[in-house]
């Protein structure tokens, strides 16, 4: 039915204007993100059908969070509404150097918390549907939603899909053990996973803890670790996205891949950074792009790659760029104002 | 200690900018209010000493609320914080005719709703305090609020404070019947009772509903009212505000006040709104001031009425106006640009 | 298909912040608009299933104007985009008494002027259409435009849709003579017909032009001309609507209808003016949700009425209300704080 | 040398957004005003030649001054400027019913203020100039200020220039004494008076003082004060301003003028207030754009009166309408949205 | 009569707020520029005397046009109006590595496209008149305007001016080949030449196009193209401006002349780039300024490149530093907060 | 009475948006803020009990630098109003490289310049009262000024306080030789001197004067300053504030100190600059704050440098951030965003 399905909740973001932290902003610029609609949006810019499944109050909330999907191409009508419960809700703190920014959530007892596997006709859904996503968000939200994401894991699998799982550790949501017991059982269903090494090794505890040193890219080191989660969950793919803070409004990004064997590698880009949220979603879409139209590993982690790269330049989570964008830079184009 | 001790919640308040509706806002502009801190500010403003007592969240929402009311003068040294819990928010949209205005709740499960008596020392807090202000918003949050305001009106009252009551229904947050039960054991510890002539008729079934009327003031049948309230209660005064709504961004706005058999009224005043939230509030923090200061009624009704048109031409839930503004528009000063 | 299919121009609106006139603007905020496209959203927001057919640029601001007709539930899987031309623009000053407001366009040369009826597939759009809404501004652009509303509204009425159009006659485009001359023969093909009486007068020289009276309601008048227009060409209903401007932000609103000898009024209703651009697409959007709920001509022009009301108080040329703003406003609720 | 010459001061003024005090003000928008230049760009933008004499600091503010008058075409040449003092600044606070609006001056020790007449060649430009426009305010600011104004009042009318005054009382400049004082002298070099009728009663005492009258407009009782004023000083014309303040937001707005026995009167016009300041120097320069061009008193009233009602509707001091502007309203067009 | 005269069109500009991408856009910031506008501008902050010749329609955006330029002090009294056409706009997006930023004209039809030779008095505007200069926007706009500037130049070399062009190529407007036949003749009437390195390549195959190489700045490569460029036209001086973008906020300026066989160079600056549009305007206007004061190249290559480098720090196409602020550059004093 | 009371002026400041330079400001920011209520505002934040003595108008502007202070928790209980004086205020125009940012004040004739000694009740005030903090900018605004600076010290010496001065040299208040003179004697009541290199260089005449120089940071030539400052004037600790301006936008900052013959120094930070205001009383704050809290210099000069290094990145002079920051920078936590 589509080429990407994805499940699961966005909220309305505020952030303050000009770099403010909240306690003296004065307005609130007002977005709308969340991790799987980031890549359901993304795909969408780039050309692709998607659709993103989520429930959300029938309040002008919701309405808002449902009209800014649907404005990027996705299809929202699938989505469940409630009448009883509330619009998830974050708040970002743009920091700079040496401040860091700052995401306070305010998402519990969200419409979304109360969503279960019945609500949507998954079967109808998922026939024909090339690729469905889901991500470690919405399982760490509670214990049905975990249920819910392993359910639809499984169906996709049994109906032929390709399936993509971003881990998305929130250690606030919930502690790495159980984190690990959740999700372990997911991994048989799961084709490509995104995760940061970091996360894998919390997780899962492969590879050492070397907390000081993520900063620098240790290739090698990500390659292990990406392969040894490849292997013990016998996945196809494994990527591994790579960010350093050189500051916090200059990161550098790559991202490496392992299949079967091989390693993957792509150019580490310097990053001018606007807004970083939603980055390793539009790697997810564009990885997910790539791989839909050539089934190439390497031409998806360069598209990836760029994707998450232009997205660092859009205020938002959603990346609003497009094919021709990415292409461009795939290209090398120069920074030059374009006219 | 204060001249006013308040209790209750005080939220953040988003409104989108230039009357457009929350669906196509892009901006929200941030402001805090709640029914008592508005009053405690108003009574601030006019050159007062007074205190808030609240629970809020140590986070920067939390942060942000207890500092604009400590901006206004408020005494904010008696908070309590928690870290489980989140912030009161609340979304305002501006509106015009034939659109009323609206305002959307997101208030559950908020660090004040867990409030309990014990957690402010309330014996030090009253003791040498001049007068406590509640109001029905904090009774209707949940049973063990209302209990704490009982619990407040009854020490207030032993120890020799005026007191007084906004009732302010909310009919979202309990029926009428429910409210009555909670509300009329707290009658009889309550000096001054202030409200409109709907929530008094809605939930003490004192006067005939006749909500078609509303609109225009029929002073004869609100005096009936309001002292049949009186008497009912024992109470030693009621005030009840009156406000036409000629349009949205067009009001009326008197208040009447009875006492012992005696009937105040005042001049009616035509307003150009720009945001009528917590008129009512600076209603009741004019009218303490007036009484504190002077005892008379005629006086205190004159001197809330005038400081709550003010408040119609402040944007956010807090009068910002001044005494030196209420008494220029007491001696009638024309409307002419003053330099 | 769909309940209503609408084929037009849309722009990118442009209007300075705060009253200010274009000269002395420093920011500009941006709307999407456009009479047919305004039509198609009113009733997309009414919940029923609407298309919108045009033609735009493949650039950025073709694609805003997509998005933002997406965003409000309109199908825009139709459209037509081309690579040479320019998306149409308008700047709008808001005024104040007695300064009125004021539209530049700057629509020359846009992809929507090359539109030619071979370009969309309007057979299977139309099949199983239950409405079809034009306007006189397409007809005014040139032409072929003319020709290609001439051709939709055959194939609709072949095809046995509802079929409405706007006069909209708009000075700058043509004079009144050439209006009469294209118009007349889509006459035998429209159902509905909504116009202001000025132009009925104008064009088809119908009633009696009395320019200095226009301010207020002489309702038999209006509905003589309504009659004999409706008479004229054979029309099933006419609908006039009717604008006082007491000031600029200050208006009054109420719309009259005749169908086979039958005359229907409605309330007239005050409205504080904070956008009225698209009102009357509003009061044709709202028309034809009603007609297609209940068939009843009355229910339809106060349907269409009220949402015709409301969109005064929404900023940009959208309706941004819905259902239950309508009915709250036919309920005659108060204009209170709704809360 | 120019149609018309204007000399006193220019401040920035500060306003804080959406109708805040300042005290809750986070941004400021900037204007240019003062008295002088304001009636100077407004003959500017109704086509004529202007000049505008003044003292300006050599700074970025001084600059921003200079320019704003520049960019609307008045001649800037001949502004002196100094390295020492400061730039007048002026905050404004809008107001709303029943809160009038606020002016804050913070315009001591300015530039302006140690301007002296030979600080400009007032023979070179006086030469040819056909109207030289004064106002008290620069009278009031200090001692040698009012000398200038009156050796420039004797130099024009020994030139053969027509001669304007504005009284522009400003209390908290100077005692109605001192005014009458200093005024008195100029008073056999003004050709046209421009004032208020209150001003003219406070420093000349003349008409009989009833302050609680003032809101209704008693023209008869206007037209003897104007009388008298114009006899006992020998005066070619006074024209008397007359505003309503129904509310801060809505005003009446008329003028009248007597010259040599003549009563002229206009019609009374609403108004929605934007920005008020700045409309009695709209009628000056549109009264001497009149004049200038018919030497018609009548035809000066009815085009002052047009464009100080324009002036209303635009933000900041000056009047950015046009002579089409003035020309549609004089011809009564109606307020609908024009386009 | 002037120290400088520029013809050319000019634009207004709408640059979404917060790096957002149009799509996104809510607010535009509304700027005015234009390649010899923004030359003239900058002649006059430094302090000369400087015209500006256009075509602009009679309509507000050309008024906000003309004042603009008003503003900063250009001469604006000769420039055409018309009431047919429109006013050049275009769009800005600002980028952020990778993200380039990225300008959409939409200029096509505009009221300058329409101007001819004969409707300026040249022989009166040159007369006297220093310096003349030009730019290959306007040739390329359409062949009428190509050879007006052909006009233009061969009156001003008659005339005794200097006369400037800069190369300027836009590859949306024309092909290199047409560039070059067009531009050709132009040559023999130029003095100073100020291009890329890119467009003299491009436009006149000289040296080789190694386009990859073009982020770093090989001098001699450079200095080989300008002097082979100079002896093939004949040209007094040729200036290559040479910008590496290291990121899109990040880029390094300077430039190159030779002359009669002289090469100069100048230091390399470190630019954080807030606005980098007219930074080439900037260098021609401090050259200019800097050869009129001291008909001296290298000091006038210093200067045009300082007053470059300045430009990027100023949103807008205009650069609003002044001489001070390029002395204190040439002082190298540090960057320390002035105060 | 207080952990730490200070003594000094704070304006309000306006700055333009987006980088803008004040000439085509059409909003301003306002902020508030001085040098030694930063540093109260600091110390406050960071959960101290801090007064601000001050003198302020008894007007808007004067209730909004007061209000400020109080929102963040100084008190503000002993300030003293006026009613015959304005506000100070100054203005700040951003930069970027290489246009460095720029202060303009304009605080001339403030209510604070007429402060004496005897305004305030000096003894109750210090009683108890751990720490003292003035800076040299009172001293500079007047004679009268710099006494009141000397009795405040004596007395808090005499009562044993520790007491802290930073040098805030301006030269635009008064020349070196002045400053030397007027702060010579105050050196015996200072336990802690906080300045620059530069500043005491200037003034002092301590240490060679290499301008050129300052960019880079040789520690060994600003010790060998320090500690000569210390030994001549019997100091107890003397700290050098350390910037480099790599850019307007990136610099870096770290601070040394001395003591008793020991040299304490720290990391250097990368800083992207927000807004540097308030950075070196930022320091102090923390600097005080770690003294007071541990008696430790290293900890003290860590503490500082972290709080003066996240000031960076916060709009306006004061510091918002919290001791949880500052402890998370010391552990050297990474740039991530958190979540």
């Amino acid at each position: 039915m589509f080429d990407l399905l994805t499940f699961g909740e966005a909220m309305v973001r505020f952030t303050p204007d000009h770099y403010k932290v909240m306690e003296q902003a004065d307005t609130f610029r007002c977005y709308v993100g969340g991790s799987e609609l980031n890549t359901a949006v993304g795909l969408a810019r780039l050309g692709m059908k998607t659709a993103w499944i989520s429930k959300l109050p029938d309040n002008p909330l919701g309405r808002l969070i449902l009209n800014k999907a649907r404005e990027q191409g996705v299809d929202t009508g699938y989505i469940v509404r409630d009448k009883e419960n509330r619009a998830g809700l974050y708040f970002m703190e743009q920091g700079a150097s040496p401040r860091p920014s700052q995401v306070i959530y305010d998402r519990q007892y969200s419409s979304f918390t109360t969503f279960r596997f019945k609500e949507a006709d998954w079967e109808t859904l998922i026939k024909g549907t090339k690729w469905v996503h889901l991500s470690g968000i919405t399982s760490g939200l509670n214990a049905d939603l975990a249920r819910v994401n392993l359910e639809i894991l499984k169906l996709a699998k049994a109906r032929g899909c390709m399936t993509s799982y971003d881990l998305n550790y929130r250690s606030r949501l919930w502690p790495p053990d159980e984190a690990r017991k959740a999700q372990e059982p997911m991994m048989e269903y799961i084709d490509v996973l995104v995760s940061t090494e970091e996360d894998i090794v919390n997780i899962f505890k492969i590879g050492d803890i070397k907390e000081e040193k993520f900063q620098d890219l240790d290739k090698e080191r990500y390659f292990n670790v990406a392969e040894e989660a490849r292997k013990k969950f016998g996945l196809k793919i494994v990527c591994l996205t790579l960010r350093e803070n050189k500051g916090v409004l200059h990161n550098t990004w790559t991202a490496i891949a392992c299949s079967q064997g091989k390693r993957y590698e792509d150019e580490k880009r310097e990053l001018e950074v606007i807004d970083r949220v939603g980055a390793g979603d539009s790697f997810t879409a564009g990885f997910i792009f790539g791989y839909l139209e050539k089934k190439d590993i390497r031409h998806s982690l360069r598209f990836g790659n760029a994707f998450a790269c232009l997205k660092h330049s859009i205020p938002g989570d959603f990346n609003l760029c497009t094919r021709d964008d990415v292409e461009r830079l795939l290209k090398k184009e120069n920074l030059r104002i374009k006219r």
